[in-house]
């Protein structure tokens, strides 16, 4: 059993610090379940371009508010506590917190915590074996 | 792009009601993103002897108090917001609650939601093609 808290990442390695969010990385490939699980904060106010094209991601919003735009659409989706979004299709999409939003995200595969987003906001695909 | 949200998912077969516990299943095995996400309460002073023989779940608390028992080891861990324990090596644990506890489930494969516990505790591996 592995058990772990926000207070433990904090400031370490896996506590990821950008001027727009903060993730912190609770679950890695290391840890050998098939999945990562990330604590992310996305800050009010901001705007972020993402695409993950060589990953599934799922985010459950468990606090604060926002939309999510998907681009390839133009469909706007309002976030709120007890939403979840998936880009299930590597979509491109646009997240836009209103107020600080606190998110549960989940990746397939699991991200190593070495990536990190190149020019066009992709995470490359890493395995633990590279 | 999936969106989904709690309030769609409220009293459909997707919102599973015990006494000890309700879990609202937002990503399932026919979603096909490898993993299930389940949003699960756990009620305030109950008793909870969970065995996933052929799961891995990760667990993180976003809202209320317990703790978590390895039956192996005899070992106690606190929960509160910010922590997460993880059956990696599908551990016999029992959960304790405190206060009503609101946590996001990952499960590794997928539930199909088709899964009951049976006497042991268990839930069967089913997949999309049984």
């Amino acid at each position: 059993m592995i058990v772990r808290t926000l207070d433990e990442i904090t400031d370490t390695d896996a506590d990821i610090k950008e001027p727009n969010w903060r993730s912190k990385r609770i679950l890695l490939a290391k840890d050998g379940v098939g999945f990562s699980v990330h604590e992310t904060t996305l800050y009010a106010g901001t705007v972020n371009d993402f695409w993950y094209a060589n990953h599934i991601e799922a985010v459950f919003v468990f606090e604060g508010e926002g939309e999510v735009e998907n681009k390839a659409t133009g469909e706007v989706h309002q976030l709120r506590p007890g939403t979840i979004y998936v880009l299930n299709d590597h979509d491109k999409h646009q997240v836009r917190p209103k107020t600080d939003m606190k998110t549960v995200c989940v990746f397939n595969p699991p991200v190593t915590g070495r990536e990190v987003h190149d020019e066009n906001g992709v995470y490359p695909l890493i395995t633990e074996n590279d």
